[in-house]
């Protein structure tokens, strides 16, 4: 039988692979300016200080992270984790309520398969991180998009769609959102904790970028307002330490956290080890937030360059002002097609993501996601050159 | 609303965990002999080889390491895989029909979720891996059990179940088998691959064992007798460079590697690139092999002092004589009852898994699944000794 007969599974029906990671393909040209990505500059990633743990660590316990480990994860991280968590997002949570994962993007995978049957709905921002609702539609959840403002996700709007759509689940990045920025404000993420107990709905709180601050104050996590357990969060170390390295977490309570474990046997067993003990040692050294505090010095000023910019952007009708992350999210005039103009973009030299992809019902083709984190403050200038010199030329 | 009221998704309605991996936590006990694990010995994991490659790649080439990496795979490694694959497995494929994968685990989940919808139906060889069979399980897939003997699954049977039940995969481990220790027969892999195409089956061929060979001759894959793309191989580094590296791959026809591919974006975005170059540099390096050769000596010593002993163990009806791998199959005495004897057994100071839980209709209480990779000659003598002592005490 011919191999083109091949039928695959209905979770497969309209579903086409990240459009983001095949623009990526596009941009390995020579000279290319791409605000396009999201990943953290070369000069974030410590090499050496990762080469030399690496190797402390193998010949120090070679023999036993190159041993199959536990699905539960590596015991000192699951431990170190915690007086993190208490310092960085101010809530509490015991050692054998966090896992360890294979990037955080893992522990989207595993809540959606401890809890998503096909036509299960999740509450999520419009627009949202785009990775993580592919993820959702794997699963064949429904997906009901919630508008979000200045100060995040409207939870106006969140308490009718709790109320009349009963999800199971809302998905929810609250600090310096992908793509927009913006960070969730205080009340409302009091509110959402409030709402995720009253309504019994789970909220996966996905906060990779809150250590990437660089103006502003630091808002306490929704978690630390979850009184009943509702509230699942989801953290990374690919923005802070490295993405290649594939380390993040899930805390969650403790009925849910033994349903994602189990998941995990059949994920991939475990998290590398040796993956787990670098950022470990990162985390129980006080490595991590000197580190931190380095590579926020330099976002700071390729975000304020890209800010200023903007200002004086042709075209450009509104932008975020984040304080901190990766993205600014902005709008061109009504009627410019930023998926079409994309095209025009490229040729000169310069890349973005078009909004329209963030947003779950489409639309919004005026949207622009720009990332600031992997080019120079050089590059940003003239990138943005580039664009307003494409975006001047097609003004509507 | 009190947490205890969460729903889970019906995936996991009869799912426990890996009654496994709970035994072992149960084997934590100092002194213990375990012939019940499945993990490499300490001795064969090349802790200090690992530490100078960890430095030296993240020195040398730190930046993109650390980096997002593609979903398809680290580049090098796909491209040393195609001679690897040749060489020890002898079929062609380019590099492009190769996906790394977090451990040849995820290489199973990803191929379900291409694959599976709920109720569809997989052929698995009874006995088999357990691990495997709980991620069909949380695919909702219906597990047909088809027999085996001492040549591996019985073609005769499997025949009769692809033309009556129609199933979408058969899932098959060809070489040094989980639990049996047996390997399936040239005739037996030739017909699969026919019988595959002829009623168009995916066959899900799974060989982490294949390079633990001690004696007898080499065999092809199923997947060189593959003429029309319906065999999937699945390989992993586990067994012969670390498990807690969590490096596998997959190898499938394109149309069905894609969609593995768009399944892996949102299961982990990409194996950490770290790990794969670290596999990468054993194959181009020419590592493997003579790293291999040396673990097969004292492997082999291992796997013959436990034969040996087991044809004078009391209570033993039958067992397995592989000619690799990790493990041994024995039947005691009909009536005599393993999961309850472990018991004694741990109590003793030895453990084994009982080899019930290897047979998708469960029954066989009789049978024992016994390793030796992970103990000293000394160790197996005292071990059988003890497996001895219990079971003339508790001969039927």
């Amino acid at each position: 039988m011919d191999i083109q007969s091949i039928s695959f599974a209905s979770r497969f029906n309209g579903i086409s692979g990240s459009a983001i990671r095949e623009i990526f393909k596009l941009l390995a040209v020579p000279g290319m300016i791409s605000f396009a990505g999201g990943n953290p500059a070369a000069a974030a990633l410590p090499d050496r200080q990762c080469a030399e743990l690496a190797k402390e660590l193998l010949l120090d316990k070679g023999k036993s992270l190159l041993q199959y480990g536990a699905t539960e994860g590596y015991a000192p991280l699951r431990e170190s984790l915690v007086p993190y968590l208490k310092d960085r997002f101010s809530f509490d949570c015991k050692a054998d309520e966090i896992l360890p994962v294979t990037g955080s993007t893992q522990a989207m995978d595993l809540l959606c398969k401890a809890l998503i049957d096909p036509g299960d709905k999740i509450a999520v921002e419009s627009p949202t991180f785009l990775g993580n609702m592919q993820c959702m539609k794997l699963y064949q959840a429904q997906l009901l998009p919630v508008d979000s403002d200045e100060d995040g996700i409207r939870v106006d709007q969140l308490e009718e769609v709790f109320k009349k759509e009963h999800p199971k689940m809302l998905y929810v990045i609250p600090t310096f959102q992908n793509p927009t920025g913006r960070t969730l404000s205080l009340e409302r993420r009091k509110k959402i904790a409030e709402l995720a107990a009253r309504y019994g709905v789970v909220v996966a709180e996905d906060d990779p970028y809150r250590d990437l601050r660089y103006a502003g104050q630091e808002l306490p996590s929704i978690k630390s307002f979850d009184t009943e357990g509702w509230v699942a969060f989801l953290g990374s170390f690919s923005k802070v330490i490295s993405p290649g390295l594939r380390v993040g977490f899930l805390c969650a309570s403790p009925a849910l956290l033994r349903k994602c474990v189990i998941g995990k046997q059949s994920s991939d067993v475990h998290t590398a080890n040796l993956n787990q003990a670098i950022v470990d040692a990162y985390l129980r050294r006080g490595l991590l937030m000197p580190h931190v505090e380095r590579i926020c010095q330099s976002y700071a000023e390729q975000m304020n360059t890209m800010l200023g910019l903007l200002a004086k952007c042709g075209g450009v009708a509104r932008y975020t002002r984040p304080e901190g992350g990766l993205f600014i999210f902005a709008e061109l005039n009504e009627g410019m097609n930023a998926v079409e103009l994309l095209k025009t973009c490229v040729d000169q030299g310069v890349a973005y993501v078009p909004g329209t992809y963030f947003y779950p019902a489409g639309g919004h083709e005026n949207a622009i996601r720009l990332n600031f984190s992997m080019c120079t403050v050089e590059q940003i200038k003239t990138g943005m050159e580039k664009l307003n010199t494409v975006f001047t030329a097609n003004l509507k």
